[in-house]
């Protein structure tokens, strides 16, 4: 995880020089500016605030950072450590000299990784660190998809438990493990990175018998692989597969795929239409991944059994007039997918060392690769 | 699993010989009368209704059949094939001479079993089929209590979303994979038989690496089984242990034991008092083994972190004001363990063909040991 960036030319290693100087000379401290966009509490807070070098400059509200009060310190700035909210593009770009940004998260999409290799500044992010907890995120959701979670939950919320009849077939979902007489069980994957593998290794003593992916197009098939993935999960087979073969074989499609232009509404009606109508797709990704009106209308019209989203487009602007917010059989979460205390906690640290690497030009925990971005 | 009750005495099989001459006299039509509580749909019900000697006589309404009506046709019924609601007492069986007792359920306190087995009746039930679908719900509820999915679900339905203000620890619940720093993860059972067994086999890519359980008081500790469990499942331990141990050590306390007056709350303020402040309870067994008021209690004062629960006491007689429905931390299900297609299909037929082996005198798919009992 700890790749350094392409070595800058030598014009970027002049630019470099120039931005410490104009860093040390607006502190007028000769101390290192950073500015951290939200207080990352009691734990990980000093390992920034006990290095006496630093400059350190805090967004101390309990909201969101506002974007002017972050233009106006970037200025004199040698880093900045940010989270998913805080775009960082030309505007912010332009106001200084960054010789690093930090992010605290595993996303980057609100980065211009373009315009970040051009300046010669690198990008901290927080990798690895969330697998789990978000792996844990994705079981729960295609359990609670499965087994009507949201319906039966509010059949006791709404305090209609003592008068609903017992029948033997009552709340019934399908059954997520694969007991006699059901032979066989596939998950299915968009995208099949670190998350998704977490989530695979976690359903195979639910009785899953079989995988299929569908992996980034740039990337070439590798059945050598995924040979040796069938053996790791002990499963019958792991397959790459296209698209139309994830949808049409998949009791559970997991979409853990990057967001981002590329990757929109790639979980479209025509993916929807080829699903069975006894499976669940479930989001734990990013929200642009799903074209939300055709989801909700394969849930009214029973194309699939039900979807379980930590994600949605527009997040957080999802109102109760949502159209999935009303389907009965969408669980829908607020994007809780990393929010255990554990892993915040170690991405909020990962988030200051790479921001006190990036400042003092040392390796960082988690830097990702700029080059061919440019 | 099909084991024979104990061989009646020769006064038990005189008294055999004279229902069974009672049932075909009654019927009139020399077939055997067999009662059935609930329509069990049409992939079951072809299985006692394709019996020409058979006369079926079937609650057909879409409710709980109603007491009067199964006690006027017990009169003449060889076997009888019913739900957890109908109880299996002296009034019930005074009033005929059955053969078989056959109950949809895997649990059996409903039923009389010492008054059965005194009267040479048999009873069937239906375990294993529904292990899988009641381990995948254990499963669920534990992620559901430890990552605030009551709470974070209900952000959404209250449509406050898009006003709720992000923070790095905003959501936050303890996490149940184990991932570094964190060292150990324990489960612990009350209650160590298959749906136990199947619960920790999901658990252990999670990342727990110890577990302990209270077994049955009747039984003797068994070391040689614990080190054979342990190498099963792959832990560090799995260890027998005393209930304050089971409280303390553990950061999950699965509830899996069987109901009745024995195991009444198990669970109670002394339990949970000794619970860890960041675990979670998870009864998917019977409500009766917790005490709702002192579950209700530790969760508004933090003894704990939040619990998950398919069966309540008193159910289903749990209103809006019932203290647990309150509670944000106690994600509560309708008692869905088992609600899955595949699982009460095979419920049913297991009761059915149950029904059929006991009044033609065959061998159960699943008979209960009643000898002993009486």
């Amino acid at each position: 995880m700890s790749s350094e960036s392409a070595s800058p030319s030598s014009m970027q290693a002049t630019r470099q020089r120039l931005m410490s100087i104009a860093s040390h000379l607006r502190t007028g401290s000769g101390r290192m500016k950073v500015v951290v966009t939200r207080d990352l509490g009691p734990d990980a807070m000093p390992l920034l605030r006990e290095r006496k070098e630093l400059d350190l400059v805090v967004w101390s509200e309990n909201r969101a950072c506002e974007r002017a009060w972050l233009l106006e310190q970037i200025p004199g700035a040698a880093g900045v450590l940010l989270m998913l909210a805080d775009k960082v593009n030309e505007e912010l770009l332009d106001k200084g000299f960054l010789k690093v940004v930090s992010t605290m998260s595993v996303g980057y999409e609100h980065v211009d990784l373009p315009l970040l290799a051009k300046r010669g500044v690198r990008l901290g992010y927080t990798p690895d660190v969330l697998t789990d907890a978000v792996a844990d995120v994705t079981v729960m959701l295609a359990l609670m998809a499965s087994r009507n979670a949201k319906e039966t939950a509010g059949v006791i919320d709404r305090g209609e438990w003592p008068n609903s009849t017992w029948s033997p077939f009552i709340f019934c979902g399908p059954q997520l493990s694969r007991t006699p007489p059901i032979q066989t069980r596939t998950a299915g994957f968009l995208g099949f990175g670190r998350i998704a593998q977490a989530t695979l290794r976690r359903l195979v003593p639910f009785g899953f018998t079989h995988c299929v992916y569908v992996a980034n197009p740039s990337t070439v098939p590798n059945p050598v692989q995924d040979a040796a993935y069938t053996k790791q999960f002990n499963l019958q087979s792991v397959r790459r597969v296209d698209i139309d073969t994830l949808a049409s074989a998949s009791d559970v499609v997991f979409v853990l795929a990057p967001g981002g232009d590329k990757t929109r509404h790639l979980v479209n009606e025509a993916f929807l239409r080829k699903m069975k109508k006894t499976a669940v797709l479930v989001n734990t990704a990013r929200g642009t991944l799903v074209d939300s009106d055709a989801l909700a209308k394969a849930l009214k019209e029973g194309w699939i059994w039900a979807a379980g989203l930590d994600v949605v487009e527009g997040e957080p602007n999802v109102t109760v007039d949502h159209p999935l917010v009303k389907e009965p059989r969408c669980v829908m979460l607020p994007h809780i997918g990393s929010a255990t205390f554990d892993t915040r906690l170690s991405m909020a640290a990962c988030a200051a060392r790479n921001t006190l690497a990036g400042v003092f030009g040392e390796t960082m925990q988690a830097e990702l690769e700029l080059k061919g971005t440019a």
